[in-house]
């Protein structure tokens, strides 16, 4: 299991701002707040209008490792940003993302399978996301031998397959729940991930959708969490969830967090 | 989806002993209770030790039905007082439970198949609750299978495939997750349920660890669930949860819960 702290994105305006103006102290505070609430690992986006993605990327690459002793998952799909943020990256990275669409393949081969580093692959291609499961597992099922045979690990893949907001379509997380359970059954080898804080876009009770669907997710095999880790519900859940799939021996973690008091959720 | 109250239940000492005491009121207000908080059917127990089941339990369902209009899940494993509620109650109920146990089977087969009701299938034999979720599996086909041979329908069979405490052995929430798996794929035509608070009994917070299972269950397909409906926790989860498996369409009754104060969790 692997946590990603998800909050270092420039579509957030408030640390798009920051980003924008150089805050090395917002977007310090920001990446050890995250690492304090229990990130392995922190993704970072700079991409927005009016930045210059390829030197604001690489600054946060620099601000942020310079905070906190974690890797990052760079968060980009260009490959001019990406190869600037890769040459700073200190440890092994997770490139977020590659996807079926034919020009970003072609673009990121290169660059991610000449390093050591993990790559997300988006279930999606040059005619956007399918609608059903099925078409999402034959993109990952394309992309995913695509790299093999460029000679990347099954263990360095991570498959994303795809979530949207239920306030804009109510059967869309039921659609992800399904991609998730035929990505774990047909590609047993590749890790999977899901930006799972989309589901409930644009909804009240956003914590509570969102721990909900993580304890599903979990239950459904899904090991790499990118999510708001300073969510008490959401990481409590995390917490509770990991007892129930077995992956918290004597439910060790569990008990210290509660005696932590780590466990209230309000 | 079917929402069943578990509160009615002799082993909770405070009830016991309104049972006992044959205390219509409080009886009554745990029945009107639960039905407000969402519930759609109630499990009555009675049994225990200085009671008197049969008639216990024949006072209870007289009791209830009169409070509440709802159907009762009968829960008792003899047959007098199996025998006896059913004369009384009102509507279909569903009977709590038979198993694999040769004599439970033989006992209660003949009351069963007699009436129009559902039967909970607990996934265990003489030998007790197997270790592992390929014979829990064997026992659930081997029991569904002679009830439908004496006529049952699948529609009517509620398999519980057995939930205890991850405070004992930290893999047993696990190994249950896997049986619910294996019988929607093996056994798709009929439902499943369990009681799913027995998996917090000793731990700190409960209602974290039960939200967060239920959210799992009802996403591997669990279609009925006996749980605390007062426990708001809980609830709000099973809405939230509803969502994300395309249960609930548009949102709407999650939007309306939430419009009415009932997602907030504390």
């Amino acid at each position: 299991m692997l946590i990603v702290g998800e909050s270092l994105n420039s579509a957030i305006p408030k640390v798009g701002q920051a980003i924008l103006n150089h805050d090395e102290a917002f977007v310090s505070d920001l990446a050890r707040s995250q690492v304090e609430a229990g990130a392995e690992m922190l993704d970072v986006a700079a991409g927005m209008s009016g930045g210059n993605e390829p030197g604001d990327l690489a600054w946060m690459v620099r601000v942020v490792q310079k905070a906190v002793k974690v890797p990052l998952m760079i968060d980009t799909t260009g490959p001019g940003a990406l190869e600037k943020a890769l040459e700073i990256h200190q440890g092994k990275p997770i490139i977020n993302s590659i996807s079926g669409e034919r020009k970003r393949l072609e673009n990121l081969i290169p660059v991610v399978t000449r390093l050591s580093c993990g790559v997300v692959v988006l279930c999606m291609d040059d005619e956007g996301i399918p609608k059903t499961a099925d078409k999402r597992l034959q993109i990952a099922h394309r992309v995913v031998n695509e790299l093999i045979r460029k000679g990347m690990k099954p263990d360095d893949l991570y498959v994303d397959y795809l979530i949207m907001t239920v306030g804009a379509d109510w059967q869309t997380a039921a659609i992800s729940l399904e991609t998730l359970s035929l990505i774990r059954k047909e590609l047993p080898e590749v890790h999977t991930i899901c930006g799972l804080s989309n589901v409930s876009f644009g909804l009240p009770a956003k914590s509570l959708l969102n721990a909900a669907f993580l304890s599903m997710l979990l239950g459904a095999g899904m090991d790499t969490f990118l999510i708001n880790v300073r969510d008490k519900h959401v990481m409590a859940s995390l917490r509770a969830a990991a007892v129930l799939v077995g992956k918290d021996p004597y439910c060790a973690s569990f008990l210290k967090a509660y005696r932590a008091g780590r466990l209230k959720v309000d």
